[in-house]
């Protein structure tokens, strides 16, 4: 039997087919979670799950499944693969929908090889990964791994006014498993590295280890709207220029230290925004990460404190809201050493890394052993169309993960 | 016959009035150029045109004139008196309806009086003052000198999209006459000061002699998206982390400068505008002022350089938009002395002063003689609801104008 290598075409077919699922109409692939366009690819990724013969399954919170439970071994925990499908504004291919393609792939591959799993393979996407349109990100797999309640998460209220549970009605996504009826026997996510580390040092296989601990805050400044033209600058309470010194602090912290902390300010808002006004009110986001637990809080310290001193001399106000909160987390070393000795037996480089994205595993290692596998995003870059990788690598990481998956689910003998 | 006095129950009573006029649900006073709420406030000031028996005339820019026309006079140029109606987001009711409504105040207590002036009297709402919803600001007193061509005005497409020309026509405000009809023997507008100056100084009356000049550009920055927890700093080209940099740089600027300048950002847009993704663009405006033209060209181009460098710096490109410029303007001299003498016989303290804010009267000085009438703004405060003067304070102003009205229409004996 052969299942030495998964479907290059079909894999990559699958790929460019999903990513033309949800364009703009200025060509921009935005597919936010539990909106029309995300139920075409929804909708594609299922009628893919159905032509493999696996079982689907949607639970509550729309997380999808697609089972592959061979008679005999139905009863034992599955090993999960999967990520998500949803994307941020004008995003790339590759983000989350690798990982949700390449086990249905690897689950196919083994399929036609004849290959007979000691227990069942399940592929998965998982909702509202990006937390573009609800907060918090990582949604559909917190809500799997049990660390946000159900009810909780579909009553959530997003940047649109919507409520996630009645979206996912409208949409056709309301499944009717509870979320976490599969308790996996151990959880692998395959992920383009979206960062530089893997294509700067000609490493083709990343075996990530831990992922960096994540804190995201809305800060809201109340000052005091008042004429652009008379009004003195000794005399202003100018929450858009308070605003401006914390942008401004948090890039020069990170920028001056040694570690690996970044920090970042993706949404701002003036009211009430208008040229001849100054701002009474800049509300604005504050994404926070770092690997090591003890920084991250030094960090969210660090702008607390400095918030306060803004309080004090320029005369705003300022309210601090917490919107999400993960600490780094250790994946499980058994499965970071499969991964290496698969790319060592490949014949592929690899080294150990640090996630410094969110991702499903850091969820779903709550109830499970979980790992990564790491390929490089040229350049660097993703959240972004120019978001890419060599077909070479995307093809390597997958054989990555058949292997993996092979090993995690081969018979005693 | 007695004409000393306005009515003080009438002016004030139509403040309130008008300034009910417009508020939304949070009972904020949004009254924007040519919106269904402005319509309700010039139905209002139409209303009480007729009822003072004054004849009405409408310009294609919308600009409201009520006139009184005695006969035997009525080939003269009128003096004109007036201001504008239409307010900011969350405004004060003086800003603007204070000199409209004086002006109306002053014609009817002279009618009543039987006063018989050398020449018409005109009091005058002009369209689109605040700019807020459409750029330039004081639009239809820049039309009605001269200054800027009707059609380009009516083509003008505001912050949602709307075209100037056809919300008039929608409201009903699309006049006909051509503006620039009556040419004023002269142009006086009292106003609240806006500013902090006559309270700080205990002076109940400003008798402008000047007025600053303004700088209206619209600056956009384009970096580059890019995910927020894997993007080193060292590689970010943050067109945020640039817009906060200007910011800064320019509060900086007139903070550490003895001169007057100010400056103010009251617009800013972030792209996308996600948590999780580095701002791809970041578009603001800029709003400069100073009463004289060199040290603000020096200003224009102390920022045009600063944004140069951080082009340089920071691997972004920048765009600069003007929305518009006005040189510094000097009022007329005779007049400033007339309110001089007023505020003197009538007992009031009075000091000379620049305006800091921009107003119709420095568009109608192009076509006749102009001056200004300030009062005070309890605790500098405008563009705001808890904009505010004492009554005795608008009493007296209104009647200084009633007083220079009165000199500038007497009849040769």
């Amino acid at each position: 039997m052969s299942n030495n290598s998964i479907n290059p075409e079909r894999l990559l077919g699958r790929l460019t087919e999903l990513g033309n699922i949800g364009r703009d109409g200025g060509g921009q692939l935005v597919r936010l979670a539990a909106t029309d366009s995300e139920k075409l690819g929804r909708d594609k990724f299922v009628s893919w799950i159905e032509q493999a013969g696996l079982e689907l399954a949607v639970d509550r919170i729309g997380n999808i499944f697609g089972i592959w439970k061979p008679i005999g071994v139905a009863d034992e925990a599955p090993l999960m693969l999967g990520s998500h499908i949803d994307t941020v504004i004008n995003a790339g291919i590759y983000d989350g929908c690798y990982g949700v393609l390449s086990g249905l792939e690897v689950i196919e591959t083994l399929l036609e090889a004849g290959f007979e799993p000691s227990r069942p393979i399940v592929v998965a996407a998982f909702t509202n990964e990006e937390g573009v349109r609800y907060a918090p990100d990582m949604m559909g797999s917190l809500v799997y791994a049990g660390g946000l309640d159900v009810e909780i998460a579909l009553a959530t209220v997003g940047t649109d006014g919507s409520a996630l549970g009645s979206e996912l009605q409208r949409i056709g996504y309301d499944g009717k498993h509870e979320p976490g009826f599969m308790r996996p026997h151990a959880y692998i996510e395959l992920h383009i590295e979206q960062g530089p580390v893997l294509e700067r040092e000609g490493v083709q296989i990343g075996a990530v280890e831990n992922l960096q601990g994540i804190s995201w805050q809305r800060v809201t400044i109340e000052g005091d709207a008042n004429h652009a033209g008379t009004t003195p600058i000794s005399m202003r309470r100018d929450a858009g220029y308070v605003a401006a010194r914390v942008i401004i602090f948090l890039r020069d912290r990170a920028k001056n230290s040694n570690t690996p902390t970044v920090a970042t300010v993706g949404c701002m808002e003036f009211q009430p925004n208008a040229i001849n006004v100054i701002p009474s009110r800049a509300a604005f986001t504050v994404d926070l990460r770092d690997p090591d637990e003890s920084r991250l809080r030094q960090e969210e310290a660090a702008l607390a404190s400095f918030l306060e001193e803004l309080e004090q001399q320029e005369g705003v106000s300022i309210k601090v809201e917490r919107l999400a909160r993960f600490e780094p987390v250790q994946f499980d070393r058994n499965i970071v050493e499969m991964i290496e000795g698969a790319a060592k037996s490949g014949g592929h480089s690899c080294r150990r890394m640090t996630s410094g994205a969110g991702h499903d595993a850091q969820m779903i290692a709550r109830i499970a052993p979980a790992a990564m596998i790491f390929v490089p995003s040229i350049g660097g870059i993703s959240h972004n169309p120019r978001e890419n990788t060599p077909d070479a690598d995307l093809i390597a990481g997958a054989n990555m993960l058949l292997d993996v998956v092979r090993q995690l689910t081969a018979k005693a003998r």
